[in-house]
């Protein structure tokens, strides 16, 4: 069948090592020029290798070469060249993925969509905008700073926006704000034969060919299937995001931010959900475990609790805040939970949340000459107690160090694991301690992934957690939409 | 090209008119018979007749027989029998639909599916349920009562919850609480093969062969495409939904009601905006104008202004509320708005709220004899005031009685639009008229329905609203996923 994939991933979970390739004939690279103009192409050995890899532990795969297009058009022209010739087409936003998402496992062309970067359209009223591919989420936050509004969607990387539709990402303010599943109002795909598609409608203006690549759209349609959300998180596989049209939310009057330790995790996802359950607004609920924290302390200079511990914050009103405080508080305290730090102030607020922001580095730091690895799963809100205890366990039984934080009001935790990169068989135990967490969530009806993406690494995990029927739809989607199998190849499926 | 229908639709827009078919063998009844038991199938023509239409004028269209299956594996059965032998197949909940979606246009088997109205799981702190397709809306609220628990999509019918997802229904609560695009966390569908797919992964219970269809699943992921998505608002032409697993929220701690009146529909959409710019988390925000509003008076024996009108709900704890109030009566105040009513106790909000719930029979009460047709565009908010203004003007350009009411929130209203079904030239009207307001939504970035589904009545508005590319992507969807096009044939596409 055609698009039948081996799952078996983790052969490429190996440290990065520069793998050459490039099979372009020089017509073909001269066919894209034409298209982008001589400057915006390379072969050039370091420009691929760059472009090669994301910040995951898979290898480097490099393309065969790397095109920057100026416009949805460039990249419809671009599309249907290297569809026509079999080349396969992997797109490339800030290669800030963490499941290999951009290697080129069958070679062929990059296309670096970063030179798209204008934001098309703010709409202030309707709570929408326009953006092209090559935007940033910081760039579009800091472009509203003085409008009132925010994008809250936050991965930890300042990903471009496209990219992060792309992923379907999250991050910490999702439990309030929700996803990119939930943001995403209309979004412009080039297909694989270079025709554009409008997931949401095109609106009128193209008749006139006016120059707005993605209408603003309605706030809600019922007009059809959803193909916004077919796309949000099909990981390049499907076709290229040119434009997305997002939901802004206004910025919130005030924000507080809190932490507090717990005896247990229990009693921190106890709490949790008694703060959903009696409707707090909570804006960010996120968990630190007691080893976590103590990097956290070592890194930073702090002098937190070392224990299990929530970082939350709280968005609305100076008095909606007040209550939201008091309210969270009791809850928290009826569950054992001390150490009360609550800030109001930007700076203070920071210093409070400097320990969550600086996770990943203080994480590396616990063994100097580390790689980290990031697991994603996701699983009921009241499965979390017992999978953090598990992982926990299974961290000793695997012999390896790893720091556990999560964003714990959608069930969502990664594990961060230290690799040395030149230990092959810690790699092994990584590996296989990741599938086994894997296994976990799924056997508690969750996800091997809430944020992260299948990518190259998850294929087999999400064999088993949509099962034979499930992975034969999404295969006769990608066959449907990319007969070649030539969109961002060995991805996902 | 397979599945390639005629667009012209309106040709059905005429009043109900039974029209016989009866096209199935004996032998092909009697195996429908041995899937579910002889009592569960009818041909009687009353049954046929009563599955040939919904709530809408599209003429009754009857299938050639009705089965009533008691669980999923039934109706995997049941698919397979019919997709094999070529015989349409049309799922039926409630019949509330207002687009046509369960006319039998090629007659076939109607698989109705109420009878499977068990609620299977209640998870209340994962905030999750799992329901059978024939539990409605107020049942499972009345189930969750007293679990602190509700779920909030409130079309206006008493419509079955896996109906409403099939359509992509949503209603008064959308803006704060999202659509049922937003609320489905899983479903299982039954493929046209037989097969069951499950949208959001299957769990491991099924290893086990244990009783449930549609695990709970995490509150978010992102493993693979999001069948989901895809198939809520597929009315039914990819797949029966035979369970859904739906996200809960917490019952608010309290409810405050509201209604003002204002000078123009400009300043009732300017206090829209700006209730939502300042972050005031409004439950519903409901526009009725003042025909809307006389009908109203005259209907329910009220005293109300005779202007444009919002009606507003507010839900959180009680010091919350009184501040979402205050502010909210600040704004309206500073864009002219007047006649306030405040009410908190559920009597009072319920006869405060009178008016809007009665909405449709106020305006059938205008012309006695008249049958109602509801418009459902949806627009970017700012750009309501200027098509509310050209409804109105459209209205007495082709002389007909309408009333307008809104989820303003959302930039939804409905025209309901009364008409004499004697009459075929007004019929003509109404459908010329929603027609051109079809397209004057669109031509506003809009989308020519908000909640009601394409239908039968559709297509046309459908195919310039997402364009020719569009079209032939959810056309190559439909293709994969029904080959023989016997899902639900002649809607949406």
């Amino acid at each position: 069948m055609a698009g039948l994939l081996r799952p078996a991933t983790w052969g490429l979970f190996s440290w990065r090592g520069y793998c050459s390739r490039g099979t372009l004939s020089a017509g073909f690279v001269e066919a894209l020029k034409a298209v982008v103009g001589s400057p915006h192409v390379s072969t050039a050995a370091a420009v691929r290798e760059q472009h090669g890899h994301d910040e995951s532990m898979h290898r480097c795969q490099p393309p065969d070469a790397v095109v920057w297009p100026q416009d949805a058009e460039q990249v419809g022209r671009l599309a249907a060249l290297c569809y026509g010739q079999g080349v396969p087409i992997i797109p490339f936003g800030t290669g800030t993925g963490l499941e290999g998402g951009v290697c080129a496992v069958q070679g062929g062309v990059c296309i670096n969509l970063t030179r798209m970067d204008r934001i098309l359209e703010l709409n202030p009223e309707d709570f929408s905008v326009v953006v092209e591919p090559g935007v940033t989420r910081k760039a579009l936050n800091t472009h509203l700073r003085d409008r009132g509004l925010w994008f809250p969607v936050d991965p930890g990387a300042d990903a471009s926006l496209c990219g992060m539709a792309a992923t379907g990402a999250s991050g910490t303010n999702s439990v309030r704000y929700g996803t990119m599943r939930d943001n995403v109002l209309n979004l412009e795909v080039v297909l694989p034969s270079g025709q554009r598609l409008h997931t949401a409608g095109r609106g009128r203006r193209f008749r006139l060919g006016a120059h707005l690549p993605c209408v603003p759209g309605p706030r809600k349609s019922a007009a059809g299937y959803n193909l916004t959300g077919l796309f949000v998180g099909s990981e390049g596989t499907l076709g290229l995001i040119t434009a997305a049209t997002l939901r802004l939310h206004p910025v919130p009057e005030a924000t507080v931010a809190a932490t507090c330790a717990f005896p247990t995790v229990q009693a921190a996802v106890d709490s949790t959900v008694h703060i959903l359950q009696a409707a707090v607004p909570v804006a960010r609920i996120e968990f630190l475990d007691e080893v976590m924290m103590d990097a956290c302390n070592r890194h930073s200079k702090l002098n937190c609790c070392v224990a299990p511990t929530l970082f939350l914050e709280f968005h609305g009103s100076e008095q909606a805040l007040a209550e939201q405080v008091q309210r969270t508080e009791e809850i928290i305290r009826h569950n054992g939970g001390s150490h009360f730090s609550w800030a109001k102030e930007a700076e203070e607020r920071s210093r409070l949340w400097a320990a969550r922001h600086n996770a990943w580095y203080a994480s590396l730091a616990l063994r100097p000459g580390c790689k980290g690895y990031s697991t994603d799963v996701c699983v009921p809100i009241s499965r979390l107690p017992e999978i953090l205890v598990q992982t926990k366990e299974d961290l000793e039984a695997w012999r390896l160090t790893g720091t556990i934080v999560g964003h714990v009001g959608d069930g969502n935790f990664h594990c961060i694991l230290l690799v040395d990169p030149e230990d092959p068989e810690e790699l092994l135990r990584v590996q296989a301690f990741a599938e086994q967490l894997g296994r976990r969530a799924l056997a508690l009806h969750g996800t091997c992934t809430g944020e992260h993406g299948i990518g190259l690494g998850k294929r087999q995990l999400l064999l088993e957690e949509v099962g034979a029927v499930g992975m034969q739809t999404m295969r006769q989607l990608k066959a449907t939409l990319d007969p070649r199998g030539l969109m961002n190849p060995g991805k996902v499926l």
